[in-house]
């Protein structure tokens, strides 16, 4: 009988024998290995705290004791070991488990969100709260050395290091990458620390120094020993953590299960808030992920367990960026490019390999991408920051105050925007239209396919006195619909019969509108698919185009709350044109994970929920003639 | 002639004698007190930073050389030399010099942004691009140790540390205080670099105890002067900027001018980044603001500038929250507050005192003020974060992600909401109630006067499963303006006549709107005046009361993209009400700094401006009887 199946909940680690231990660690990489090549998600990161886990779980009382893993990808081990895993062949499906962790799930979850460096944030949160309430409580947080990166985490430590009581560890989980290897400072600073603990090494220099002296000898080796207390005392609170005042104990070898657990036993002995420096290695223990050199198998696609061969898969929206972008490069010298810590993600891999010296890997740090954009482009150059559509709320402030305002030729281009799916509520990329309409200035494109992504790219880095903004979604992009015309600054996509529907497709929605047109058509409704192409600011072609018509549809794969289609409306309000607007976007609430197709299908994003919906409102209003709805739906 | 008059440029500077430098830092601090004194602004630190800045232009090349303040408030001194004293009179009155940098005014300014912490990203961005286009200029950022706390400030460092050709000069005014004393671990670690040079510590301890061992005497001494330079390379690397690789350089006196320029130009010469750590005083120079105990005449009143003494003021809104939390704190031991940095600005000065505990200032730090709230919130407390309306903005993702999507029940005060006039673009709180409109689940209270304010911060403390918000503007509260009864959870203020117009009244607004009202009724339109008190979510009933009126305006001291009143007209349009909906608020665009009430003026957002606009939508529906216009404007 496997050990994982023994397995009920963390105090049944406790119990275990060595041996156990290890046949466990070794289930539990070979059962994340197997459930991820089919499910995908992730699996370095995964692989990379095995036995950090185990050693978390076996040193404190989860959930008396409060475990809060950052960026929450890396919480497989964990789900394994407290109930999960007979359901483990469920991960990321929908109505399975969550690919991090859920309050709704099990008691030993606590942070949901995605995005990096909170953890330490909420650790404080709640030893404070645990002080205050006089409970004898620890909270442990396991971040990693990218996530240190984020400016988040620094605003943390700077608040931990003065909470001198607090019962909080803080499991440093350095394996010197974020996605790709960690940037900056930081990265020197904790390889420092790793390899050459300094106190040691001056103590050395002064023995050496000392001993070779004629006559000293013996008494300056004894005067050394004396004062190699004091020596220490004056030395040891080095490196970046101790400068804080923070206690730090390691560096500890993250896959040496037994090392893990003295070294937490001792930190939770403390009494104050200790950071425990452990190294681990990305995909340790599985051959491809470890031999994998772009990123230790951080994501996979389905993969082959046996070769880790990923399976073939066609060119996704982020590979046409990563083309086109060098292209620019190559027309525009004045053109930088701008990842935080995601440089294949996001496509700008081949714009780095082209233009090193014009690309900039700022860490988990998108307040900096942003501002320091601001200043590129204050010294002559437009910069492009590529980056997920969600990450972009972390410098929002950013985009409005230090670019907008400065009127900066800021390029943003907004990758996995729209409805992401698989990764649950934080990876939607379903704000970025709302929040970005109130910034004065700024201009939006959504590119309907890939041709019109070039298109747009290539006028959004024209645009020197204002930010600009290119979004599109996750996974592949449609085959091109070609405009059959123009009205103002968008493309029209259809015009059949009578001025009945005027349909406003924004962006990847494009192809739903055209497939939603077919129906409406089909049942003697009068159709116009417009593609603004540039959704802010608001075409004064589509306040015309509504007054021309019966009502207006808006389709877009954003938060309906204060988005393109919200915008348009109230356009329409202070322009006097009442004509009725409809608009389809995604519910204002978080989504659970599931399938982007099954989302759309659940939120009613779909072909046939919208030609239905318009149907029915045309037969609403010429009611009681009515029309047929059957068919529309498009099986007949 | 005064030495300040014959200063036309930053090029005037450096052929003065030490005697006109030494009168010229007098003449500076005396014209900053004076027009301080009278036009208000910000006295302290710009009283710190008289001969550092002079250092700085002595010794840089402005504007080939790019000089970029933090937070923009300590560049009074740069003004008065860079062309601008003779105009300083009209500091900060419309029309007049800002408070911050304005590009605008002159090409030595760069960064208009008051928000803290952005002054490093900036200048890593110029940095990269002179190195980009092969520019040889320095860039000097002036950062204060208070915004050193803040996380995008760590997200630079650790970029600048890597960047190591780049010509940038960070210096570091350390007053030891942000508003109020800096808190945190950099404050520790900056007193250590302060105060005691390790290296020098260690080779005390080191000279000490070998001489006190018999026998070994000069031979010691010699082998440790023998290893001197091996000891100070192994201990030089110490302290946190060392610790990620920054060149350091001080402590040096900020008020020495010589000494300043003196570390200025090595610090120029060295050809990579360096931190020049200046130790200052806020305030100095000023007797009344040296011995201000509380923020060292920070950003004053009017005073006398003889004593210093303050013209007394009535209560301003923070002051009525600052003794409500109290009452609440008292009544509910777990009611916890938090600041960013500004304990006494926000009113959590009682709180503090009374519950020491239970008050956390977390630094420049709004992204964890928010999640650690979070944390709080988890941990089985109700945490209040106070904070000004427009440094939320940098918190959006942490309350979208970490308190709204875990149902955390955590209460956001929203101080200085809408338009506060004198600070500039930056300053306005115009950006709230429309970000916040996407965050689901997220309650939002506009207190329409004081006693509003009470009873809404007692109701948003209760909610303990979804993150609430209470927003209240800058200045004093108006007279309460009881209401006349309910509709749903919105008070009536006004119901005159038919049922012509329904005004909604968006918190502090409904001043503005019964005073519209008055106006409206005196021409013979029927009014409602409704105040939703909670303006998120929708209150049905004003869905309701929107169907049965003939036209609905909605004012609100808010951007108009997204807000109140465009949620209501998309909640309408929805319900399929189609009664026609007139938006008032904030115009989407950055606003020139000018008194509260001429920006109101300026962007119509007056009764009579409002009224007339209604009486000309009557008219222009029901001509060609039409109405009489005149009078409207309450002058008759």
């Amino acid at each position: 009988m496997p050990v994982l199946d023994t397995i009920t909940g963390p105090r049944d680690l406790r119990t275990l024998s060595e041996d156990d231990l290890t046949q466990l660690a070794a289930e539990i990489r070979d059962v994340m290995i197997r459930t991820v090549a089919t499910n995908t998600g992730h699996l370095g990161p995964n692989l990379g705290v095995v036995e950090l886990t185990l050693a978390v779980h076996r040193v404190f009382d989860s959930p008396r004791d409060k475990i809060v893993f950052d960026t929450g990808h890396q919480s497989y081990v964990h789900k394994l070991v407290t109930g999960r895993s007979a359901d483990f062949g469920t991960l990321r499906r929908e109505g399975g488990l969550s690919g991090y962790p859920s309050q709704a799930e099990s008691e030993h979850d606590l942070v949901e969100n995605s995005h990096a460096s909170t953890a330490l944030s909420y650790a404080d949160g709640l030893a404070k709260a645990y002080a205050v309430r006089g409970e004898d409580r620890h909270v442990v947080a396991v971040i990693g050395d990218g996530a240190l990166t984020g400016g988040m985490a620094w605003e943390a430590l700077n608040n931990i290091a003065i909470q001198h009581d607090s019962r909080l560890v803080i499991v440093v989980n350095d394996n010197g990458r974020s996605y790709t290897p960690t940037i900056g400072g930081l990265a020197t600073a904790l390889t420092s620390l790793r390899t050459n603990p300094r106190y040691e090494h001056v103590l050395d220099i002064v023995k050496r120094r000392l001993t070779a002296v004629p006559g000293v000898g013996a008494a300056a080796y004894d005067a050394l020993h004396a004062m190699k207390k004091g020596l220490k005392d004056a030395l040891a609170p080095q490196g970046l953590f101790e400068d804080l005042g923070l206690k730090y104990v390691g560096p500890v070898d993250g896959h040496d299960r037994a090392a893990m657990e003295q070294t937490l036993a001792q930190a939770k002995r403390f009494g104050g808030p200790v950071i425990v420096h452990a190294i681990t290695r990305k995909g340790f223990g599985y051959d491809p992920a470890e031999r994998h050199e772009a990123d230790q198998f951080h994501s996979p696609g389905p993969f082959d367990v046996q070769t880790g061969a990923e399976k073939p898969k066609g060119p996704i929206w982020t590979d046409h960026f990563a083309e086109h972008i060098v292209t620019i490069g190559e027309r525009r010298p004045d053109v930088v490019a701008i990842t935080a810590a995601m440089m294949h993600p996001v496509g700008l891999d081949k714009f780095q390999a082209r233009f090193p010296e014009r690309t900039f890997d700022v860490g988990i740090a998108e307040q900096h991408a942003a501002t320091s954009a601001a200043g590129l482009a204050m010294g002559g150059l437009h910069p492009v920051f590529a980056v997920y559509a969600t990450f972009l709320n972390r410098a929002f402030d950013q985009v409005l105050m230090d670019v907008a305002l400065h009127k900066c030729g800021v390029t943003f281009v907004l990758d996995r925007s729209g409805v992401t799916g698989d990764d649950g509520a934080s990876h939607n990329g379903m704000w970025d239209m709302s929040l970005l309409q109130v910034v004065p200035g700024l201009r939006l494109a959504a590119p309907r396919d890939a041709t019109r992504m070039r298109e747009l790219l290539d006028e959004a880095v024209e645009v020197a006195d204002a930010p600009t903004v290119v979004r599109y979604p996750k996974g592949p992009p449609p085959a091109d619909i070609e405009a059959i015309g123009k009205a103002g600054g968008c493309d029209v996509l259809v015009r059949e019969g009578a001025r009945d529907v005027l349909v406003v497709a924004v962006g990847s929605m494009a192809e739903i509108a055209v497939d939603v047109a077919r129906r409406l058509v089909d049942q003697g409704v009068g159709v116009t698919v417009v593609d603004p192409r540039w959704v802010k600011p608001v075409d004064p072609a589509l306040v015309e185009l509504a007054g021309t018509h019966r009502r207006v549809v808006t389709i877009e794969d954003n938060g309906v709350v204060g988005g393109v289609g919200a915008v348009l409306l109230q356009t329409l309000a202070e322009a006097g044109v009442r004509t009725p607007v409809k608009l389809h976007g995604i519910p204002q609430q978080f989504l659970d994970h599931a399938k982007r197709a099954a989302i759309l299908e659940r939120i009613g994003l779909t072909p046939s929920a919208i030609a239905l919906g318009i149907l029915h409102d045309i037969s609403a209003e010429t009611a009681p003639e009515g029309r047929a709805l059957h068919d529309v739906d498009g099986t007949r």
